[in-house]
């Protein structure tokens, strides 16, 4: 067996644009054919981009592709390399769905085609709705070798009685290629690891494992290609969150693992941090948005909002506006105007204490004319609270209407699950940001961010967390200690735990009723959560693959 | 064989309410054994109500429905009658589903137990997810029938490989039970009554179908239980959109087919508009809302909104509220005070005139201080009109938590499809009663509810329509007329048609450049329908059913 030169073309294609994807595509064909790769392996749906949801209906969506497809294919006849590469085909059945393909590309001929077996279809994956399965698996011969190819979810077989893997050691394969568009949570560089090397241990056969990278809405793909050896070894693994084309020589021959340098799997806050970074800088870019903008409350999600936008757009395209309200404590635009400072970003300042309190005057005006009663002189009540939110928002989107510059909502985890946040208000925005972090894990960002240079003032890290929006407010008179709450819902949330299993997690030191609150303000609070915009998820059950009924009287 | 009297229990359960809903199951149960019934069917998860969605995957939820249908096994310990119930069993493989199963139950024990097979995934159903479908059918002798038992989507074969029918046909079964929860959309009865009536022809069975009534978040059930005899005759049909408990008496040796009387299958727009009814009422019973309010812009949408919640919940509950502007026309407030002294609904009128001059003042001056430019006198921009509109809505949701009403949002299928709403603003609400009925259908439910007394005053039915956000704002300034954009829309939303395909249908009388332009708008407007409340579904492709990326880069 002699070397192979893989191309791993982890490549971020931008959904439906299928002239841009097209010219990438080529451009890095030629480029490895220019380098002499023997095989250039693109991602799942590299085409198209992925996930398309009911784009892959459209007739002639599919079209459209196809017939880039061709002039891909075209454009090999006079090469040598060979070239695989995830397009959508048309189905074969009655109904609309179609075809998750790859195909096999070499002398200006598509040689095979496969078609994705095992189809995802539960949290963020819903491909059973979209595309109609394949119904068998094949090993092509090349150079010597039988290759064996897949598509993504054909590798995660364990929850199928279908085992595409299985099959293809029957008929020989002895190399695996899979394209995959596996998106980004906490942890899943780890089971893809195992995935792999249980597999290639098991069967006996390596495989090149080739993802996608990039932001599509809520959803960030990290790349971190992979080749791992008939032995399980990690042969190959390129960086994640990052666009590349790739070269890798294998030598079928050699024992060495570490024939490249690999790129570590990198350490947890790093890699949500990045993760994120590539979402916004995704969503921004794919949506033609040069500038964002957001609130600076003061407060720890902000700030970590305010250098993620800065790291990911540069501090020219950031525009942070603090907006003091009567009961906003000096600090917390003091603090917001440091980070500013030493973020150099655009800072303005637009008190909403004057415009609150004329509105409110006006409200109540109306009611005392209507005949109703105004509470007391001093009581806060919860439409108070929501109309400075509210009056937030509103001067947020005006500025965002008027500048054209993409408002990023800055609320975590926590508060979307406990509804401690505003529907139109501190909610408003195009993309929320931290909507699946929780509120410990928005501290655990800032820390790790501050250790490569200090952005986050101090002030702004040891504040208790405050909604500002009645008089010596702190998140903690009405929620728990972060440090439980975020340990319950992350049972609750993450793990569908119910209330006696999460309370018997405590031992005692939390009470019966504090789970119970949570867990009714979590059910409750799902009308809310039904009006965010795209939530960057970096969590395995985010709320965006999480679907709970809003009408609902299960009591826990 | 001797005559059966069927009860035929077309129920309205409340998702996750156990206790309610085994009281209403067990109440009804005696009755029927009272009334001397043989058997009683309940519709698809009677028990839990439907759709769960992840609710299904939880241990505990799933734990208190077994100890609540324990209950009602029990109670039949000294009855004759059978019972047919549908319940959330746990699952058998070593996933998180369970599964959606039907139990026949009589004498103080189950008798056995049908797992549903055909799990719909498409559209507004997800069941794959939720559920491990069961692997046979069966028929269980019983009075001399042999009864073959099916869940809904069993009977809707078309798309699947698995029959249970026919399976059923093999093994014997002379007499078909279906249970549902098959949500309404404008031609289902006519599906429906199809589909049975072809099933009962071909393998000569009868079929009793029990479904599901009530509205359940953005779905509204319609009941219309049927049964239909071996010669494909419709010999019962209960009520569209109402709940009880039905009896029929079927004696298998008479012919003829109108043994009770049917009720009809109902005329379009009051079929649309009873379903809208139901929707409205039930999402405010069930999440425990007694009062709504709405905005009165003075036009259609908003009056017809008016009159559906008064319909629903009574004049008492309803709050209407007009909010002139600096361009409303004195017709507008004038009008939406006629409409509401006709329904006899509260009403109030709040200006924004003022509120918005001041507020749009404090913002140009702060942009002016911040060295920007001020659009010069009498120029509109989309910024100032999306203030008006987020300062109504922001006036709306005061009120709703300061009086602890729903807020009804009022925007149609047309204008949520072109974007021709503001986020916050008139898209601001808690449940969208409009949203999948096309502005041309909006009149003809106007005209529908007028011939039943005349509510809408002449004026508000005639004008044309304006958003009213700039001086003499007309919706067909910027929108091809209605007639001819509702036409487009349908095609490129409910049959996914592209750009040629429907250029195509207009012959010439509608040119490419603005169909292109429809298209681009609906595309482009996604994001913003990320971001609304439940909508009430009445057309078979409902936005919640239509799954589209926000980023897509694809140009038609």
């Amino acid at each position: 067996m002699k070397k192979i030169r893989f191309a791993i073309a982890q490549m971020n294609p931008a959904v439906g644009d299928y002239k841009a994807n097209t010219h990438k595509i080529i451009t890095w064909i030629r480029a490895s054919e220019k380098k002499k790769a023997d095989l250039i392996v693109f991602p799942e749906l590299a085409l198209s981009g992925y996930p398309v949801w009911d784009l892959a209906n459209k007739k002639h969506f599919v079209d459209e592709g196809l017939s880039h497809l061709g002039r891909i294919v075209r454009c090999t006849a006079r090469m040598k390399i060979a070239v695989v590469l995830g397009f959508i085909d048309r189905g074969v059945s009655h109904d609309q769905r179609s075809r998750n393909t790859l195909a096999w590309i070499g002398k200006g001929k598509i040689l095979a085609q496969y078609t994705k077996r095992l189809l995802p279809t539960y949290d963020v994956f819903l491909e059973d709705i979209f595309f109609e399965p394949g119904k068998e698996s094949f090993a092509i011969p090349w150079k010597g070798w039988r290759v064996g190819l897949t598509i993504c979810e054909d590798l995660w077989d364990d929850r199928y009685d279908e085992k595409p893997l299985a099959e293809l050691k029957r008929r020989g394969a002895n190399l695996i290629l899979n394209i995959s568009a596996s998106p980004y949570y906490r942890g899943v560089a780890e089971a893809r690891d195992l995935l792999l090397k249980r597999h290639t241990v098991r069967y006996g056969f390596p495989i090149l494992y080739t993802n996608q990278v990039g932001g599509q809405d809520d959803l960030v793909f990290d790349g971190r290609s992979l080749f791992v050896d008939a032995s399980g070894q990690i042969l190959f693994r390129a960086p994640a969150f990052k666009e590349d084309l790739f070269f890798f020589d294998w030598d079928p021959r050699e024992c060495d693992p570490y024939v490249v340098p690999l790129h570590p799997s990198t350490s947890k806050p790093e890699e949500v941090y990045e993760a994120l970074l590539l979402g916004i800088r995704d969503y921004c870019r794919k949506n033609g948005f040069q500038k964002v903008l957001l609130g600076l409350s003061g407060g720890i999600d902000s700030a970590l909002v305010a250098v993620l936008a800065c790291d990911a757009l540069g501090a020219q395209a950031v525009l942070g506006v603090t907006m003091p309200g009567t009961y906003s404590s000096r600090g917390s635009w003091e603090d917001s105007r440091e980070l500013a400072k030493r973020l150099g970003i655009e800072f303005r300042i637009h008190p909403i204490k004057e415009k609150y309190e004329k509105l409110l005057e006006a409200y109540q005006d109306h009611k005392r004319e209507e005949g109703g009663r105004i509470p007391p002189s001093g009581k806060i009540t919860l439409a108070m609270e929501n109309l400075q939110a509210r009056l937030r928002g509103m001067e947020l989107m005006y500025l965002s209407n008027d500048e054209n510059r993409l408002l990023l909502s800055t609320g975590n985890k926590s508060e979307l699950a406990m509804g401690y946040c505003t529907l139109y208000g501190d909610m408003a925005g195009g993309l929320c940001v931290l909507g699946d972090v929780y509120k410990t894990d928005v501290y655990r960002l800032a820390w790790y961010r501050n250790q490569k240079g200090k952005v986050i003032p101090d002030s702004i890290l040891t504040k208790p967390p405050s909604a500002e929006l009645r008089p010596n407010q702190k998140d903690e008179d009405s929620l728990p200690p972060y440090e439980i709450l975020d340990e319950i819902l992350y049972f609750y949330i993450e793990k569908n735990q119910g209330l006696d299993e999460i309370v018997r997690h405590f031992r005692k030191k939390v009470s019966h009723s504090l789970v119970a609150n949570v867990i009714d303000k979590v059910d409750h609070n799902e009308y809310k959560r039904r009006q965010t915009p795209p939530i960057l998820r970096v969590s395995e059950k985010a709320w965006f693959g999480r679907r709970m009924p809003i009408t609902n009287r299960f009591g826990r």
